[in-house]
């Protein structure tokens, strides 16, 4: 008999824990790094070859609601975890899942769950390569959190990090900001009528990176997910000691966002996205790499400012505001939104 | 001015959270893997230099209580993961954690875990390279969650997978079982003045796998978790294809774990290890293993029993019981105890 909601046993690493796993998993190819040992081993650990530097990230997903417009939990868990290996330049190989979910929950929204995950990987090529899977009592825990490590290699010596912006550079972005954290913020604060057609871009960055990587002269690239693009450029500015000044009126965003900002009385600077990248290039290259993102579907990629070395400012973000004044861009503080990723 | 309980604000990716990371990770040093990228650069990912295989295993950590006699969720949740890692055959050298934690939850109380998982990572010269904190509002979570990753580095092809047991092979583990198990359960069922001096064995198993690995006929090696020493062995003789015979009398467990078992009705083989290694070994060399295991402090290590090419129960564990019987030793059903590990 199949059971429709999970039971404490689902957790429990017998039998039913096994079978719940055939279940949810079923579809996923028997997942291994060519060479290595995955899923099809269903060992203590996987093995992957590596010949080359490894770059691996990890992030426990919260975000709540679980289903919002543009993706779900397992949808994000897969992405961001990418991303966050993708921005450092490398391609990502290999993934790792670890499921702890709420007695009770229904086995076909986890199933949902599951399947977009999976999806994401496949789509990347990306092999799932291991996993956990945890039950806790009802009430203990609302509803169901992922966490997710990947792991991507990089060719060479190649790697993007914060702390490489160099005076001179341009910053830019390949999107509108802030879709993500407005459409679950509104969601959160009951207004989703508010939200219309707007929908999270929660989406791998992987296809911006491989066209970014083409150039020599990219420094240093960012997703700006938690505090979004006013803390993706706090960290440049910090790590890479510059000045980095941007200027509102360039940087993309949906209509939906600013209005649902204002409404809301957040800052949309400081709302995460969940699908774009925050690059400070060289200037001699920053108009053709804008080019070629906005040749590729890209269509709100801007230049939003520049990294300068400025030692009154060295370490903030300034901003050149609508009305023409200008005001430091602060790391965001408070609690925002909790559960946004 | 410090908190001195977890807010919201803590896990919102803004200066909140860096500063709390900053307080509770602050004796750690700034750890990376040599000649690659670590929490020194707090960037998206981390960088391992790597020139031979790769093993990866993830974990969520559940345990409640989530102090206990031996250990505590940090410590834990280190050790379960080396301990996949180890098994497989691999050094770990690296690891990542995602801590989810409820609003609310004490400062101190996440300083002691941290330390102690920290301690675990630095005594076993782990290098933790990268880390997520998220906080839940209050009530949506029972205190805390920790997930780990580890990568372990495999010098040559040498690798212990539970399908490469043999007929012959000799089946020791290399101390008492379901300590941990019994621990927890008798925690959970409020009769802890019944624990007496028993203790979680929750350690690494590293030492024991740098013993193991300097013999050549170590066939498969496992550390078992979540479903005991029974679901280990059903592993083994499932995944290989053969039958394993296990003496119950040769079976080394503790006074206490009996009688908690016997008291709460539960089958102490079913019950979780966090610091042991079942072995499967060839015959000759099984009595130089269970020497050197002794030799080295693993006073209660045996040899429990073999694995036989049995058509008849090929795929099957048999237990041979005190009172003489034979009976099929079957992967655990239910649940068990839940968030046991």
């Amino acid at each position: 008999m199949q059971e429709k909601f999970i039971v404490l046993a689902h957790g429990a690493g017998g039998k039913e824990n096994e079978s719940l796993i055939k279940e949810i998993f079923g579809n996923v190819k028997l997942n291994k790094v060519e060479g290595g040992i995955g899923l099809d081993a269903f060992d203590d650990g996987a093995l992957i070859p590596a010949k080359t530097n490894i770059v691996t990230s990890i992030d426990s997903y919260t975000v709540d609601p679980i289903f919002f417009p543009g993706g779900n939990i397992g949808k994000l868990a897969a992405t961001g975890s990418i991303n966050d290996v993708a921005v450092m330049g490398a391609d990502p190989i290999a993934a790792l899942d670890g499921i702890v979910v709420e007695e009770g929950f229904p086995i076909s929204d986890l199933k949902k769950i599951v399947s977009s995950m999976i999806n994401v990987f496949e789509q990347e090529n990306v092999a799932l390569i291991g996993g956990d899977l945890k039950v806790m009592p009802k009430g203990k825990l609302d509803k169901i959190i992922i966490s997710t490590t990947v792991i991507g290699m990089i060719p060479q010596g190649k790697i993007y990090l914060d702390s490489m912006v160099k005076p001179g550079d341009r910053i830019l972005v390949s999107g509108t900001v802030g879709d993500h954290g407005a459409v679950i913020t509104a969601l959160q604060m009951g207004i989703e009528t508010e939200i219309g057609n707007l929908v999270s871009d929660c989406q791998p960055v992987t296809p911006i990176m491989r066209l970014i990587r083409k150039f020599n002269d990219v420094h240093a690239a960012k997703d700006p997910t938690r505090g979004g693009l006013a803390m993706a450029l706090n960290e440049f500015a910090a790590k890479s000691g510059v000045t980095i000044e941007v200027d509102e009126e360039y940087i993309p965003m949906k209509e939906e966002v600013s209005a649902l900002s204002e409404m809301l009385g957040i800052d949309p600077l400081s709302l995460a996205c969940e699908g774009r990248v925050v690059l400070a290039v060289g200037s001699e290259i920053a108009d053709d790499v804008l080019k070629i993102l906005r040749k590729n579907g890209y269509d709100n990629a801007s230049i939003i400012g520049e990294a300068r070395d400025n030692k009154d400012w060295n370490g903030l973000v300034l901003l050149k505001t609508r009305a023409g004044g200008m005001r430091i861009l602060e790391k965001p503080t408070g609690e925002l939104t909790p559960r946004i990723c």
